[in-house]
Parts: C-alpha cells; structure tokens; sequence
C-alpha cells in the first residue's frame, strides 16, 4: 500500500524534522518539502543539505499547501506552534508531532484547537542522537525504532491509520498508548535516566580533580554518560511537562540505591551479589524494542 | 623494542586474563600460555580456544616456569592465589593483576607475599565488556585503551618498565598512578556509575509495570544500563573493596541529584536548562582516553 503526499510541511527543521523530511524521501512518500525553523539560519543550513526543498517564512505558511505537517519543535514550543498554524488545521491533513511527552501537548492541542483537534496524532518516536541539529539528520533515524502515538478521544480514526502507514513505511514499529501511560512509562526508561546521567556528571564536574577524573574514565562511564550529552533546551521541557511522573520516578530510584549503598556500608558481599546477579540477568536477557505480542 | 616472554602463567581464563593471552600471542610476544581456572571446565574452553596452550592443575603450577605472569581472577579472590603462588614469586618473573581496585591489591600483596612482592606490578586496564567469560575473549580487548600501573615503594623499577612495554606492544597506553589516588579516581568514573546502572535497573524490575516499561525502552536505555549487566562476583569485589571512596562518591553524586530535583519541583525552567546547557557542553567536549598531556 502506497501512502504518499504531496507536501510535507515541516515545523522545526532539527535532528528529528529533518530526519523525517529526509526518510519520506527517500522512501519516495514525498512529492516536496516546505520548511520552517524559529532561526532562518537553520532553515537556511536545512535547505542547504537538501533536507527541505523551500523555506516558509513563518510556521502558518509551511502549512498552507501541505497535507502532512510534522510539528518537531521542543515541547514547550507546541502551544505556539499550535496558535500560529490553527486556521489551516483541517482534517484534509494529517498532523503529527515527535514530542517526548504526550500528556502536555494532548492538553496544548485540546486548547488551542479545539474541535480542530481531530486532525493532530500525538506521535513520539523512541529515538534520537546525542547530536542535534539538522546537520545530523539521517534518513535512518527512524528504522527499526518504536513509534507511540497516543490519540484521545476525538482524533480522527482516518488519520491515526493514516499516521501508522507513514511510520511503518520508513520502518518503525508503532505501538498505541493513552498519553497518560506513555509518560508514566518514558518517566521511567527515558526521563529518569537523563535526570540521572545529568546528576552524575554534575557532580563529577563539582569536585576539583574533576579534570584528572575525566581523562582516566573509560568505555562504561561512556556509555553511561552519553545521554547527559542532550539537548537543553529539549530536556528542560521535557523534564518540567512530566516532573511529576519523573520524581515519582526518582524515588523508586532512591529507594533502590539506598539498599545498594546499605549492603555496601555493611559489607554484606553475599546480599550485594544476589542483588546484583538480579539485574545483571535481567539486564543481559533485556532486548531493546521487542514488542510484548512477539 | 622487542619485548619476549618464552611463558605465560595465566591465573584466571576469563575475559581480561584470554584477551590478553590472545593479544600477547597475536604480537607474537609469547611462546607458550600455560592456563589455569578455578573451574576446570573453563579452562578446557581456554584450551580449546587456543586462548592457552596447556591446561595448569594448579595456580602454583601455572606459574612453574613461566617468565611473565597475569593473574586475572575476581578482586576478593587476589589473595588466596598470592599466597598459592608466593614460593614461586621472585624478580625474575613479571606478575600482574588486572583488578579494578588497587588499594586492597597492593595490601593484599604485602601481606602475603612480604619481600617478595618487589615482582609484583599492579594493573589496571580501563576496559571490559558486559559480556564475562573465555568465550568472548578478544586479542583487540586492550587496544588503544588505558592502563593504570600503581607500584608502590618496593616495586623494582626494572619490571615497571617491562610491564609498560607489554602493555605498550599491545597498543595500550600506560600511566603510572599511586593504588590510593586510583581508587578514589575509578570510584568516581566506574565504580558508582556501576551502582546507580545497578539502582537504577533494580528501581524498574520492583515496579508493577516493569515488563511494559521494559518493552519501551529505547537507545539512550539500552546505553544508560549496558554496565548493569556487568559480573556480580567482579562488581561485589569492587564495590566492597572500594566501598569508602564509593560510598563518598555517591554522596556527590545524590548532592547534585537533589539540586535537580529542586529545580524541577520548583519548576524553575530557565535553572534547569542553564544546570544542563553546563553538564551537556562537558560531556560533548569530553573524548575517552585523552591523557592530559597531549
């Protein structure tokens, strides 16, 4: 089945714009790409890469003419984004956005669009690079990754269809979730872990050999730190829309490291062991991305 | 400079102790390896893997005409095999460890090898896999990754040297660093990340809703927790062997985690972004294993 458009309409030519602009092209789902980014240099470096076809001169004028639209602003960004396009919102387009929380912006859309609302699916794709930035868009972004999209009550059931046919075309899994599940979940897998990564380095950047501390860490501490590499601007957004669910969160966290570090105070080897062989199995049976119906 | 052994004495045929008897045997430094395990079954594996050459019934008999010697065995277990081996132990021979603390090491080997312990190198690689065993063994293992040495007063300066050309010929780059300054370093750059991957996963598996959350979780997850699928018996040794620095650690760490929380609960977006604008332009800076002195 072949879902194709005409013109994409993109809010926000980014990481994860351009890399749907980028995959709906290359999948040949995409006829051209209009794009608009709050800086004109971004949308300019975007057109530059070939990642949009023309520059709109404000978010409203990338949806005129469009009968897809990724809103692919930070969260705290969607409301606006919503205000500036609501008049060409109609159910003769497909609306998505790639929003880490879903509660927020469900609310945003119910707001500021009122019955218009029908036409917006609320999708996040679970994905992403340390890197942001249109320069690092890459049409592969999206493959073998999981996309939610959390409709409510009045989203058209012709779009949601439609959404899931755009997605599993450039090679995502979708999954449906209420916005409410999603973001009790995220705060757990996703959330949590940046607060935490951040926290960690933070506290290794607080302490004066910090310079000698950073050149000895190895391959693990890599890994480990790799997402407090993020964007800011995304992550306080993301953290401030879902705190209560991410400190509900970090309490679970708490309460865990607390027995850890008991054990540990203790010296308790044969309880750490057991502790540790739990997770440690866990983690190593644990596959990224397999949904539960397999 | 040719750097030769006619025998290596394996005490250990893991991971670290078949890597590097792989990566000495690919660098055509070593003649024979003679391997020895607690558990026989894995040193038949070694053998058969042409990780080493002969099977050694015992860890003194390992050592019996060997001219370099690695002892690569879970921290706790150091002891015991210095005090199987120590009539064996003299200046001719290079013994060294691959132990991921050095302060219980080097006590270890005072008081159980006394003047003797003038042979003894301790070592550190900064390296691993999440994956234990002979079978993932990998010649490249040490390659282009640090290695820490902490000689302490008596060490002979002359197998000093000889370590820092083993693990040179093997692509490692060495540094020399006292067993205290060590600990409290990798305390803060391995061994917590380690205990907050292992809190953290812990804090998942106790929640209701763990094999969903589980199902949903994406790359910057699977990088976050890759260490907590690390050994239990290793990371129980490191972590009650290190435990004060640990533990001292761990109180920076919950220091910077509360600060972030204020801000959150606070909801005091403009602190948060600049707390994560300073944390994500450290980390991105940040390349692994760059001495400072380049």
């Amino acid at each position: 089945m072949a879902t194709t458009f005409k013109q994409l309409g993109l809010i926000g030519c980014g990481l994860m714009g351009g890399s749907f602009a980028l995959a709906l092209k290359q999948a040949g789902m995409v006829e051209r790409v209009i794009g608009y980014s709050k800086s004109p240099s971004t949308t300019e470096k975007a057109r530059q890469l070939g990642v949009i076809d023309q520059v709109a001169e404000s978010a409203l004028l990338a949806v005129s003419g469009a009968d897809i639209v990724l809103i692919a602003v930070p969260v705290a960004a969607t409301e606006a984004t919503f205000r500036a396009i609501k008049h060409l919102v109609s159910p003769d387009v497909l609306f998505m956005d790639v929003g880490s929380t879903k509660r927020d912006v469900v609310d945003a859309a119910r707001r500021s669009l009122k019955e218009r609302a029908v036409a917006f699916v609320p999708a996040h794709p679970i994905t992403g690079k340390e890197l942001s930035g249109v320069q690092h868009a890459d049409a592969s972004l999206y493959r073998d990754r999981q996309v939610i999209l959390t409709p409510i009550a009045q989203t058209l059931p012709s779009l949601v269809e439609k959404a899931q046919e755009v997605w599993t075309a450039i090679g995502s899994q979708v999954r449906i979730m209420t916005p409410e599940s999603h973001d009790a979940a995220f705060a757990a897998v996703s959330h949590l872990p940046h607060l935490l990564a951040f926290a960690f380095f933070t506290g290794i950047l607080q302490q004066a050999e910090s310079e000698e501390f950073l050149a000895l860490a190895g391959p693990g501490f890599r890994d480990f730190t790799r997402i407090a590499a993020s964007d800011p601007a995304v992550w306080r957004d993301i953290l401030i829309a879902n705190r209560e669910e991410v400190l509900r969160q970090s309490e679970h966290f708490r309460g865990a490291l607390g027995v850890l570090e008991k054990v540990l105070r203790d010296c308790e080897g044969e309880s750490l062991e057991a502790l540790v062989r739990g997770v440690s199995e866990a983690r190593s049976q644990w596959r990224m991305g397999a949904p539960r119906a397999r």
